[in-house]
């Protein structure tokens, strides 16, 4: 038992530290902005996962504010990678991947869109509904919009790590919420494949 | 006649040239991305709303692709600027401020919270629902997506262009649907104040 413990925990990662040093600046960023779905398998390293997950929505104040803005600041969007050894929610506040699937999800994230099933991980953005003192249609757009602002992060993050990604909507929502455990009162609605270009 | 007519067309107004040249990296912009909610009623230059205005939603390909990414590039993300001589709705294409009202609205804009009102110039982001061939609660969501690219880089090209702001919700939807022309099928989302810091 103790053994079965370990090892459950062993299989979350702690990531190395974000190192913020690319050189781009943000408007070379802005300029080369652009849509990929043509991926290269060579893999991704965890430091510049790393990277990317810290830009896209790390803590940048003590306060533990964050890189993307959240409605009323309820930090509602939960980022999801989606690699070959499985799936793993971002923890910012640990720089930790928080193991919550052992399976490959990368086909249920691509779909049927060729191409795109090449690329080495996936990063999958949903919204907790539950951090509104409300749900309503209201919550859902203002969600949504959050939403908006993590995708554009990853966005700008891979053009300024030398790495390509394209925002979709299209997923098997079905397995990803199962595997992922997000019930309907989560909202699935964009996910990134990350890679080199081919 | 002819010099009403003229006068009309003269209160558009021609951006200079985005120059893309601040010289802070993505990483600090995001390191220092933060919401202000005090300005300083410092005038912002038109080259300055020009850098602004090209990183939230400019023209960054010879196809007319956009440094936002939109749900299968419909492009139905519009952008107006409120200021004391009146609004005005940002053309990218043609990189010129179209005139849409000589009120200032900027008070419409703020609403009832105090600081943000000091704010010499407003971004308001609206979506078009008509540019998608449905309109339903699921094109809503997509939208607000969108309008979530567009919002994150105005936050981020404010950092890099040494201004402040904060994404906000709350506006007189009435007035401003009627001053800038927006029926129903437009989302009013967002808007941001944007000036120096005080």
């Amino acid at each position: 038992m103790v053994l079965t413990a370990f090892s459950a925990s062993a299989q979350d990662i702690q990531l190395p530290v974000p190192r913020k040093n690319a050189e781009m600046t943000l408007y070379q960023a802005l300029q080369n902005r652009a849509s990929n779905r043509s991926f290269s398998s060579a893999p991704i390293s965890d430091q510049i996962l790393s990277d990317l997950l810290w830009a896209a929505q790390g803590i940048n104040r003590e306060d533990g504010r964050l890189t993307a803005p959240t409605a009323m600041n309820t930090q509602e969007i939960r980022l999801y990678v989606c690699r070959e050894d499985g799936a793993y929610e971002y923890i910012a506040k640990d720089n930790k991947l928080l193991k919550v699937s052992g399976k490959d999800l990368r086909g249920d994230v691509a779909g049927p869109q060729a191409g795109v099933a090449d690329a080495p991980l996936f990063l999958v953005i949903s919204c907790d509904l539950n951090r509104y003192s409300r749900k309503n249609d209201h919550t859902k757009v203002m969600g949504a919009v959050d939403v908006g602002y993590v995708s554009q992060n990853i966005c700008l993050a891979c053009v300024a790590l030398g790495l390509s990604t394209v925002p979709r909507a299209g997923m098997n929502q079905e397995v990803l919420r199962e595997e992922l455990g997000l019930a309907e009162d989560h909202l699935l609605l964009i996910n990134h494949p990350v890679g080199y270009k081919k």
